[in-house]
């Protein structure tokens, strides 16, 4: 059953837990640090398909079909599945998961989407709105470049700030039994908006929003970096995590250097892999990440509590060539290992 | 405390209250039958801005100020907005939003945004994770028709099958109270694709997940129309209401013609309004007529319990150029008249 806690912190008193969980990704993420950990690898972008979205769509009913089994579950048990994408009208979700016929709550969070529908997933859980909710998002490089930026036939030049959006998809089951890993508190974001116009540079841009979030969070539960083992945001990439820990230290006070990691940071390899610059992106990035190499080592006991933060820069297609501002938001789950 | 019955449905046992409602619409919207019901009529189309897209955003943020407004409470109270809208990356909401300071879940659930918005958010309410929830969406004709079909300056010729999205917004905010509508039950739908591919018929695309969500709400509860003061459907219009009738009684042996309405009906006359062929359809549609009208009549007595069925179509700006089909999705919230 939730409880509020301080102004924007939900506590899950039952412990939702994290039954089942899969991630699949593309080629170049295949080939990054991670690259071992993900259920499965596409060399082909394209998975077989005759577009970049569905591609994506390909890949996210994927990760969705996997997390379900893992859980020694099907389709037909899920009561609910809270899924999102960065494509127009969710393309990549809508089209993913149509045919496992799973009542479907859409939800758009930009990149902070994993956070968004993991916190859904839990508070349904919680409050027996649900028995098992799904969540799970997905994003593919090539699809997103044609939406925000321009399509790759033009081999347009990147700008040194971009971040690299992921091709992967992440799903994770929730429901209620004595799995490893539980959701132990949640923290819907704000939008927050300091007018950064660069669409090619979305840590900044979300960087005051993850800031806003985790400080919240830590006055809500009245905690302290120290108190847990990671604080994990995704994705801001490096400049935008930089941003962060300076925000936090001369805003808040708060240092979270010591703790702090980016799933932008970790998918891929800048100084090894090609045109990476800031880092990865995409809802895919976080998704996958959360759904294999963070459950992973939480489940072997090498994590105990990580706070994900997930970071959307909620511009649209549209938005940048109407010299609007990026606004950015952050969402928290609070990951723990069951004793 | 939510309690799931049967497949589908989950009941909420607090009951949790529309504590306040307002809509704003354009012009046309103005001079349908409803256009007295409405809280404000925008007559300048552009709102004042220099986009479509921001003149749905100032809409989307006006509607959602006034019910906030309307229940007595300011931005400040609420714990959490449940919102999205029909453009890619929800930009109607997202901008239209941010100044608010309230933590954002956004949806996507294409026209069944309303109904989705508020299931969610009476599901939070019910289950203590929200003691105030704001379900809001907004759908404008200009941005609606140059994203899915094409810019307006092109002049180009409808298709009668077409419906005419509403410029208009609608928001309500859930708490606990002693006002006189709660939400008594909810049911999330599933994705049905029968694999119409015309995207100026989204009526018949649609309508069989209205027929699904109906059929299951109806079994899980074990209800027959008659129980309803009206069965609401937004927004499947003429055609898409008729398929719906026919699609209930055939598949189903449900007969629901005597007390079925249809937001999209409802919004314009077809008779006297120039190009509305087969009704109004958009987000703003039913969440328009849902926080004037049909509020209205429930707190006055004159409704006693109506079954809302928001009904969406998934395409995305970019499938039918795919050749891709239609899904629909259809989500229910059943409207009770505190006695």
């Amino acid at each position: 059953m939730p409880e509020r806690i301080g102004k924007y912190t939900i506590n899950l008193l039952s412990g939702p837990a994290i039954l089942g969980y899969a991630a699949v990704a593309g080629k170049k993420e295949g080939e990054g640090p991670l690259g071992n950990e993900f259920d499965y690898i596409y060399n082909d972008a394209a998975a077989g398909q005759n577009s970049w979205e569905k591609a994506e769509s390909t890949m996210h009913s994927d990760a969705v079909r996997r997390a379900i089994a893992k859980a020694g579950k099907t389709p037909d048990d899920i009561n609910i599945i809270f899924a999102g994408d960065l494509l127009p009208q969710c393309m990549g979700t809508n089209f993913g998961i149509r045919e496992l016929n799973i009542p479907l709550s859409g939800v758009y969070g930009a990149c902070s989407t994993m956070a968004l529908s993991l916190a859904n997933a839990a508070i349904w859980v919680d409050s027996s709105a649900a028995d098992l909710a799904v969540a799970s998002t997905s994003s593919h490089f090539c699809s997103a470049e044609k939406q925000f930026r321009m399509p790759l036939e033009y081999g347009g030049q990147r700008s040194p700030t971009c971040q690299w959006t992921a091709t992967a998809a992440g799903a994770a089951v929730v429901g209620r039994g004595e799995s490893g890993v539980v959701i132990e508190k949640a923290a819907i974001g704000r939008i927050i908006d300091l007018g950064i116009k660069d669409a090619n540079n979305m840590g900044a841009s979300m960087a005051p929003a993850a800031a806003a979030t985790i400080a919240d969070f830590l006055s809500d539960t009245g905690s302290a970096p120290s108190d847990y083992d990671m604080i994990l945001t995704g994705d801001l990439g490096k400049i935008g995590s930089e941003l962060l820990k300076d925000l936090l230290q001369k805003e808040n006070g708060i240092d979270i250097s010591a703790v702090h990691n980016d799933c932008g940071m970790m998918m891929f390899d800048a100084n090894k892999q090609e045109d990476i610059y800031a880092g990865g992106s995409g809802c895919g990035c976080s998704g996958a990440i959360i759904c294999s190499h963070i459950l992973r080592r939480m489940n072997e006991g090498e994590l105990n509590n990580v706070l994900f933060v997930g970071t959307g820069a909620l511009l649209s297609s549209v938005s940048p060539l109407q010299s609007e501002t990026v606004p950015g938001i952050a969402h928290a789950v609070l990951l723990r290992r069951k004793q």
